[in-house]
């Protein structure tokens, strides 16, 4: 299997070669590279006043012998600077910043001191633990690590051709590649935490040696097998977990994506953060190595997750227990998970089912989870964030009123002790421009609508596509094509679910383009200064669920292009869940400049329960409370919780 | 304040005094004397196969030096002895049976020869922590098992006038009153679990002697005062708990019902077992020491419990954390605790304000939480439990689909290493006819209407008031009214908030009582021989939640006379939440004589969202999802989960 013919995929433009230039994503690139990443190098040493402290640098710096201390901070600790110098790479490689470079460079130093001789490198187990290294990879996250500083060292090589920690993690996957694999006398095992797999197929592109691919092929196919590896560790450690409890003695490899091959498994299950990573990568091996069951696997495993346990808003993980999905059609949406990092990992996953089938149905649950719960996960001053992402949230309920529902929160969070989401947030929103497009051959599939300018080549030609786009506030998007010959290529234009009618024009004139898979392709000969101009309709779409879905039955949610709407009580009052919204209401937008530094609102006549007419009794056989006219304002998700505590609904009982 | 004049209290009967005979009840009670009591005995004495063993008897034996051997069971296992022997007297009370007698007696010996010679009696201190008595007070349940044996001693001697268990708990609250106080070297504490409270009261009023009372009262006096005794308490143990786990140094108090001095109190907390314990407690203190501050305080707990924390089946309790009430209005149907055991609490509670104030409100809540979640919590066989009582249950959550839903089991269980509930269900239902009615100098007031035949005396006259009752299948009722002479006094009649109208007869002729109170005083001169006849009208009533409830906004609930309806998905299929009652749905009820043992079942034209014209998006802008009509079977909520594995629902949208 391993020698079978890559399958064909598309390519993704690298990062030096997509500038994103966009009214809207603008103010998040520049959020992120002038205030998120100087502000989590902050946190990470530890410097963010009333936020918990991170360690991770002072971490390094111990394990590197120039500081005395203890480690500090979770067991997968390092994770969270390498995914800073992951996103610090993504915007070097479109911006040159010497000074953050340097930055870099210097923590790039010090973790090139602290890698071991034979190529190891992990401060918790060469500061706490020396010696149990690769001993507890159930809960661990070793191999984690490793891969997050793979994905830097990639990152920050492609970005400034510097070697340095691209060479230290050569060595440490080399290492790795001794411990791991089929070979007697290697072990036959894998981490907990998926996140290495995709990681070494990065480094895999990027070296060309094949080491590091058949290394993942390996980690993703003896994944649940029997004798299952985790059960036995786990049984040879006496089931005494590192975070201080015993594992029961039947273990839940499902919450590791354990419990049966992975080619085999057919729903998503367990922990959602490693299942959409666990995807990444054996969509990656699947495509390199030609594993037509593997990729079948995949598509299952996908279609499940998007059709069947993922929220409006891009979040997955309906329960909070384990971080994990729960079962079909259960999306609870007060109780729920959706973990900013899971829906940042389901972009991952959707990026690479692009790459091997251009088909619009992956390009939109990117686009939604994107434009919903990942931009969400953020606040407008880049310095908080959500780690959870509720659908319907009560500060009663979630400040200790109801306990259910503690680990919802209501305003976003400084700094997590456990701060894996925040650098997430950053490192995706760094390699932004790198989602918008793939390229085969002759073809350029744009998938997201974000403007700037990109050059790709298409059949030996280079070619500069400028995009102006008004998403997500209206559907008028203008491409202008810059081939540096006529040539005959290409250009493949996504078709939104949520868009019920697209016109396009070449140079003015109406267009007729085929439709495959849910991109418009326009083939023809394109000469320098061709314009292609996209009028997507974006109607206010009141959306319903699968009936069954018991959560949102009889109710809505608004959504108009890619944003999932919401209300607020800031401008909807509080009990939220006394509105509703007539069927037959007229639903209206408008840009509404001031607010939220400008969004399109929806507006709409809708209802309130009187409680005012009711009295005290808690029950009664009178007559359904009465309703009075109140009107409705929804605000797009994402821009939620950015004015102080209060209750938020996306599903509104529609009466 | 303890010297101040008692406050008027009307009186229970005796259960020598009332037989119940009833269509309805002598199900149950025939139940509990021949099903339920013995079978509890058995599993008592770990002679259940398949249930977990309780280890109560076997732990007196060790203790009382009969058998070698380790403590087995919870803390708390004593307790549940206790309470089967409370439930052993108020069967003997109504009904000899000497051979259960001669089964009791041969306990209370064992009992006896547990206690130490100062007066403690506990088998879990006395075996396994000899000289740790009184040093966890918060966690380890001393005073609570005390008060459940007081009860015990009580009720085995109210029903056989043998004093030997009495004599024994009335030396363990001697002692117990050496050792607690507030006079100085005593301890200054209370019990995390309440209990005693109560007990002590019970005692005071069967021995005369003050020191119970006085004691009770400073229990309750205690509570939640500053310096706080468990936040002391447990600051000495250097935050260890008796659970294997570290207190956090921020005790939660509120849980305990100790955040703040009782009489301070404004809404129902913590959890909610203890709560109504504590409220029982708290009104027999009030009324026996006449203390009116403290009595203001219980009906301000009872209000906000009754009137904002109450599930429309008479469970208390939102949360399963804690086992405890959340917030004002936070009723989830699904993640629901709702205890059988709170329920039965909240009948003690009630019963003790009804004592005070003859008011129906707190007869309606009684008679609710009797009929639905006590009634509900047993299953017809009387050997299988529910410990949760939720109202809305879907077996694929509960199974382990959504470990938020672990603590609900969609199907009663045979017996529960922790088995608080079972034995609960069994002292209260041996004592039902203890709750039908209460008397003070010149009025019987009737409370529940369950046939039987009650003996009372008024005014130095001895009144036998014969019911006859079809409750809960209509609401005709019958009284015979036997007074060994001819005398004036009055019949107080509930009103039942179920019944719109009712029609009173008198020997066949109409009568316009007075009502006060929600009851329907008939004063006149009452002749042996004279009957009454009450017609209660039953209609199916829809019910609505106040607004502020949020999990029943748009829902409706159906109720006829006390009986709460549900959807099972033994009658209506699986996706229940598809269901939905249009709001002019004409209801219709019949006895199905076949069906459940005979339930009146409550039909209407439904409708169901249509999920095979669906397809498989999960969201989609399409119109809301069709309907199609199904007919719809309701049957009473206390019947559910008695045909097997099913979802169920209590509330059902209104469309």
């Amino acid at each position: 299997m391993a020698e079978a013919a890559s399958m064909e995929r598309s390519r993704i433009l690298p990062l030096t070669k997509v500038n994103v230039n966009d009214p809207f994503w603008n103010y998040y690139c520049n959020l992120v590279r002038h205030t998120v990443v100087p502000y989590q190098w902050e946190a990470l040493n530890d410097r963010v006043e009333g936020a918990e402290p991170s360690g991770a640098v002072r971490n390094f710096k111990i394990a590197a012998g120039l500081e005395q201390g203890e480690f500090y901070g979770f067991v997968f600790q390092d994770s969270d600077l390498a995914k800073w110098l992951e996103a610090t790479g993504y915007l070097l490689a479109t911006s040159p910043d010497p000074e953050l470079e340097a930055v870099a460079d210097e923590m790039i130093d010090i973790i090139a001191r602290a890698q071991h001789a034979n190529g190891y490198l992990n401060t918790y187990f060469t500061i706490k633990k020396p010696g149990e290294q690769w001993t507890n990879l159930m809960d661990c996250h070793e191999l984690y690590c490793a891969g997050h500083m793979i994905e830097a060292g990639v990152a920050y090589y492609k970005a400034t051709g510097k070697r340095k920690l691209l060479d230290v993690v050569i060595r440490f996957a080399d290492y790795i590649n001794e411990v791991f694999g089929n070979e007697p006398g290697k072990l036959q095992g894998y981490d907990g935490h998926q996140e290495i797999e995709l990681a070494l197929v990065k480094l895999y592109e990027t070296t060309g040696s094949r080491n590091y691919l058949n290394l993942s092929q390996f980690f993703i196919h003896a994944r649940g097998t029997e004798p299952n590896f985790l059960v036995q560790e786990t049984q040879s450690r006496n089931y005494e977990s590192h975070w201080g409890f015993v594992h029961p003695k039947k273990i839940d490899t499902a919450y590791f994506q354990a419990h049966q091959p992975v080619r085999e498994q057919e729903h998503a299950i367990g922990h959602a953060v490693r299942f959409v990573y666990m995807l990444s990568g054996m969509i990656d091996v699947a495509a390199e190595t030609g594993d037509t069951g593997l990729f079948a696997a995949c598509r299952r495993l996908w279609d499940n997750m998007t059709e069947r346990q993922m929220y409006i808003t891009g979040g997955i993980g309906s329960m909070a227990h384990g971080e994990a999905f729960s079962f079909d059609y259960d999306l609870p949406n007060d109780t729920v998970y959706a973990e900013t990092c899971a829906s940042i990992g389901l972009v991952f996953a959707a990026q690479r089912m692009l790459r091997l089938e251009p088909h619009a149905k992956y390009a939109d649950v990117l686009e939604r989870a994107l434009y919903n719960t990942v931009v969400g996960g953020m606040a407008r001053d880049g310095k908080h964030f959500f780690y959870v992402n509720p659908l319907e949230a009560d500060p009663k309920a979630c400040n200790g009123g109801n306990k259910n529902y503690g680990h919802v929160k209501p305003v976003r969070q400084e700094w997590f002790g456990c701060a894996c989401c925040p650098p997430n947030v950053a490192r995706l929103l760094a390699s932004l421009g790198s989602y918008l497009y793939t390229a085969d051959n002759d073809t350029v599939y744009a998938h997201l609508y974000i403007g700037g300018e990109a050059e790709v080549e298409l059949g030996g030609t280079t070619v500069v596509l400028k995009q102006q786009s008004e998403l997500p506030w209206s559907g008028y998007v203008r491409f202008e094509v810059q081939p540096e010959q006529t040539a005959v290529f290409k250009l493949a234009f996504r078709l939104p679910v949520w868009s019920p009618s697209a016109s396009i024009t070449v140079n003015g004139q109406t267009y007729k383009a085929g439709t495959v898979n849910g991109y418009a392709v326009l083939e023809r000969t394109w000469q320098a200064g061709d314009t292609v101009e996209l009028a997507l309709e974006m109607p206010v779409m009141r959306m319903h669920s699968h009936p069954l879905v018991r959560s949102n039955a009889g109710k809505t949610a608004l959504q108009r292009g890619p944003l999932v709407y919401c209300l607020e009580q800031a401008d909807n009052g509080e009990h939220l869940h006394e509105l509703s919204l007539p069927k037959e209401a007229e639903l209206s937008w408008r840009k509404a400049e001031d607010l939220l530094d400008g969004v399109v609102v929806i507006e709409a006549e809708g209802e309130r329960l009187k409680a005012e007419d009711w009295g005290t009794a808690l029950y009664s056989a009178s007559a359904a409370p009465g309703t009075r006219l109140q009107p409705l304002l929804f605000i797009p998700y994402f821009a939620w919780a950015n004015r102080g505590e209060g209750e938020m609904a996306v599903w509104v009982r529609e009466s």
